[in-house]
């Protein structure tokens, strides 16, 4: 699949174009709906939320509510779009620190700074959550669930391990600052709290988890087909995201080997062999192990303070404080909807790989089909090779 | 550029294609082996590293000592193949925790998992060192320089703020643990020799910096476009690591905005933007900032441990200990040339794109004329706009 | 650059997204708008031209009149969806010989065969029509003119060798068919006029010139960067066209080699090297020769004719006559622009890869500098060479 | 799969990496070596052919005679490198008119127009021939026949249409011309004698079908994956290759509507809707028909001929007649295997994107399964439907 985004932070409208989906997937609204709506959701938002209010036109590959294998369009007016059309804005000439303003100077030679921050501003996320919305209701037809949470925000770190899987998603929805450990959130709340009367923001730890993934997705054959790899570049790619890794690897990285690994056990019946730890993060050489995919995410204090920052204002040279544009104080509950979304859209396009086909007609059977990580499933051979003979 | 391996660890070869260089790169062989050396060497390495003593012969895209525009070809003998051809091999059917074989068998229906590990292997990264050791060399030609260290291994961290960056590069490559910080690499040291000791492998953390990268690098225009995409899945698809972040993200997402964001400042004379600070790791926005490019990579312990694991054997279904397969104790050292590899990769073709061209001869002069962080390449504007004229 | 399209032929509105623009380029909307009332236009095309009056809004890429670098996006509203929007609609069963709909349902599982013509229909054009006028408007600021014209209409075939290029740009557009010989374009005339009378449609040729192209654009080095390739790709791409041909490669086919190639002559000032004939067709090893770039595109009768053709009732399994579509009669004249739009397409492709950089500005002085077909650019050596050195 | 070649005319040896094979399938060597023979085989071919004897050698990707799922890379060696290695060679400084030496220098800047020739040459096609080899033996293991003849060398043109296809194939191979037609092939020879004996050369037209191709493959979805436009990218990326159709799309252009489609009927008995005609070529829409797949191509005659031809002395400045480098008289007959292998290529790319999956025991039974053209199959809906619901 090919996911391609278009339009500008004020512009009339921000496009998705999702090219690669099956034929045959029912695409209700709410689907989409939904997924935009926990974008503007999250205690620490700002107050452009309020405006916003997004929801997404089909606008090609669908008909009759379903796909129809063409590239799925969506379109997503800028309500704050009037306000500017046809106003006229003084340019930004002073760039700010942790903004793409400086560089997009730079790099493109524009000489008023909104001409890069328009693009480069996370309002472009809204798109990425309406597609990835697509690719997380496809996974589910093949009972695989995307879902993430918060675990920290600044020095507030949650502890999760003692809550199963769906219900973390179950609390963190429950939760303003999407996190399930509940006296975790409480101080992330106070935290934020904190750093809105201080004019400051903050970042943090998103944990995103896909559950039931079939093994054998991704491959180590190439190094560009690694799943790290690929969910490494979607993640990394989301404005503020600075870090990512695959189960706890900076943690794994002070262990050792014994220690890291996941055994490999049988289960009493059915011949599953499975693994009792996931250090892993539910990858192994690059390809899914059916262990739960695990994917964690560190998010940068969004660069936006109301405390002014230092700086220079290109037009004068002269030493200047950043003025300041409408932003979150803490983006990281409102960022996990696109974390999921990226995590998603990575993940149904190795399972399309994995699956061929043009219908999901055709590739529900093939689903079912699918290799399993089973004694049954996994023919061993006993006889010595001439790997290359002479 | 594209960059392909095939090859596997007991096969005839290694091969490397990358595509895309400028043509008139003088590329010396000893320029590829040095990198290759690089990488046999470190405290650590298995008994495999006397056997190798790789080295890369040039079969296409060089003529007269110089790159031509066409794909360069790499080839790299596996000296231990000739005592693999024509040998009767059992096969493995028990999967070894942390690595592809049981993932391969899933994926590929594999019946004898070697048929996994032979490509799965870190042997492959041997290609990739060679290629990247062009990239290394092409950016060279530019001013920019890519070295790596070692800053943690298993529980000791090395502390190199306090060392300039290239001499970090010279402290690290005078040492067998490849870390800077003297005290730490003693530390390490012992480590590794309590690793082997107790038939027990280790992991740690890699830095990898490159210094006078050009500001313009990469692209907020689109998601794949970004910087640290790009660099995420170059680093996160080398074989056992599992975690990357630019700068120190990890630790970013702790603090407030206000701590975490890098200063511009105006230099007394020649009026160039500089940051005090580089807690961006050298990007803003997915592009580069001029500062220098900071990539740090967590590296898990290597999975073959002589202390074996819980698996089961797939021929019978019983629960087995894994065997041994030769490896490494700690390959954290001999992985610095891997990352800084795949770093110089990514860096050499976003540089390639902002420069374009096919030939050296065009593109110094077009490097020359590059837009500086200045403020007399800046020239702003101060009229107000109608972006979006109604 | 990437160019992606969305939307069916009934549905509401078209998308194209051209991805990789440099920034500073002036977009007025009449560019675009002057393509597509070209697409439009030519004796021969059915009643739904009166209906579409087709008109591009730009969504996203551009601000200030000018493209920042991000990708474009331009939404063409289908003024006919409004009479099709809520009305029930019945299934289509009988697939039409030489459209997609029994190959649609064949691959996609699709019940009713409209799923696939909403998507397979020439209406997608425009999308390409509207991001081809902006690559059109791309290589003008290089000095590059995209024009064409009809050479044959079913029988009816023109004489255009003595019509210099660019009066034979002006006369076509001057003609109905699209044909600057106005004996033939009578001819073409009364053809269609015979084939509308006769209930039956027609095909012909094509042919797309681009002048002062550079030379050195497009590669031999890889078979995917050959120009030949990409070109044709690109028309091969377009809706009925089955054949393509640079220069009259058909025709040489059956030349010998004295008589096929283009004899290489010094002007006798300024040293430049020209080439008295094009038998190339602009091209030589896949790169540009700095001759006109001459592409020739065979486009088959259109395949819905008011005469009935012969098929079979999906839904009864019956011999039945195929339903009527509306649909051009002679859809080659219209097809014009869209070859143009290919051609322009793949071509500010090949510039920019060859110029690099993100911004006009840039690009500009990149562009007066290149290497020309000129002696005193090409300094050549006399040296006897060890290409690969023992 | 992704094709890549490397390696020059004379240097030590030519690269193929297919990447995207499924695993499991046997690749035995002489599969290979059949088609590199083939290639080398022909009436018109050059001294050279004598020389090279090719042979490749697999380097990875192959385990125990299967492929593995990895990349698969072949090694020829060129054995007249030996006789180049190490030898002063004098520059080339006097372009050959039709070859890419002047592209070439004006492209690199290269001062010796043999760095251009070593690449650009058609010697690179037996690496494509190689890797054309493997993708021909994994379409015969679901059934699918390529093959190809001459119909057209100078002026000789042959009549195949009477002959089966299979005949065809069978026939052209037992020709030294590769030509089905007897008649037509001694036509050939004579004149093939005639420009030996005049010292020029000749080209002509090759026609590659694919057969049992299954309905299905290749997408109107995106204009990249019409299956028209990946064939003639394919076959136009051949050297000497400047025109492709699908079918006899030149004529067609010239006939009604009525006479350019292939009618839809039904079979007596199976349900099975066919084609009494193929003026399709095999495709529509961009999809397989299920008829066969049908290329021509329109290849000049070769550059190089005996009798020198009107060029510059770049190093002087002075009129200059060409000097001769060893080359064949008339290629066509030898580059049947390389369209062949282009198509194979093509068609093999667009079957694993139907079937997915990643071992060849999966994809034999998701081919079987695959939607046929029958009734059976394309079960219909007779309901109106709201595509647009208001």
């Amino acid at each position: 699949m090919k996911l391609i985004t278009s339009g500008e932070s004020h512009g009339p409208a921000l496009v998705a174009v999702l090219e690669g989906l099956p034929a045959g997937l029912a695409v209700a609204s709410k689907v989409i709906q939904h997924e935009l709506d926990r974008r503007q959701r999250g205690y620490g938002a700002g107050p452009r939320m309020k405006i916003e209010q997004d929801a997404a036109q089909i606008i090609g590959g669908v008909m009759e509510g379903k796909t129809t294998g063409a590239p799925l369009s969506l379109l997503i007016p800028n309500r704050d779009h009037a306000r500017w059309r046809g106003k006229q804005v003084e340019p930004l000439t002073i760039p700010r620190p942790g903004h793409a303003d400086l560089a997009g100077a730079v790099k493109y030679g524009h000489r008023d700074l909104r001409l890069a921050l328009e693009r480069a501003s996370a309002r472009e996320t809204a798109a990425r959550v309406a597609a990835g919305a697509v690719c997380k209701h496809l996974l589910r037809q093949f009972g695989i669930t995307v879902g993430g949470y918060v675990t920290a925000i600044g020095a507030a770190s949650a502890d999760v391990n003692s809550i199963p899987y769906l219900e973390r998603f179950a609390l963190a929805e429950a939760s303003d600052v999407r996190c399930p450990d509940a006296q975790a959130a409480e101080a992330m709340h106070t935290m934020i709290q904190q750093a809105i009367a201080s004019r400051d923001t903050l970042g943090g730890i998103i944990e995103v988890l896909a559950l039931d993934v079939p093994a054998g997705l991704g491959s180590y054959s190439s190094w560009e087909t690694r799943l790290e790899a690929r969910l490494g570049a979607a993640v990394l790619s989301i404005q503020a995201i600075k870090g990512v890794e695959i189960g706890p690897a900076f943690e794994n990285a002070h262990l050792s080997g014994t220690q890291a690994q996941d055994a490999i056990q049988l289960e009493a019946e059915g011949g599953v062999l499975f693994r009792p730890t996931n250090r892993a993060g539910g990858l192994e050489g690059g390809i899914t192990t059916g262990q739960p995919l695990w994917v964690r995410a560190a998010m940068k204090p969004i660069a936006t303070t109301l405390t002014p920052q230092h700086s220079i204002d290109l037009a004068t040279g002269q030493e200047m404080l950043t003025g300041y544009e409408r932003s979150d104080f803490c983006p990281v509950p409102r960022a996990v909807p696109i974390v999921e979304a990226m995590v998603a859209f990575v993940l149904a396009d190795a399972l399309l790989e994995k699956l061929g086909g043009d219908a999901m007609v055709d590739l529900l059977p093939r689903f079912a089909s699918l290799r399993q990580v089973r004694l049954a499933d996994l023919p061993v051979d006993g006889f010595p090779h001439l790997f290359w003979p002479e």
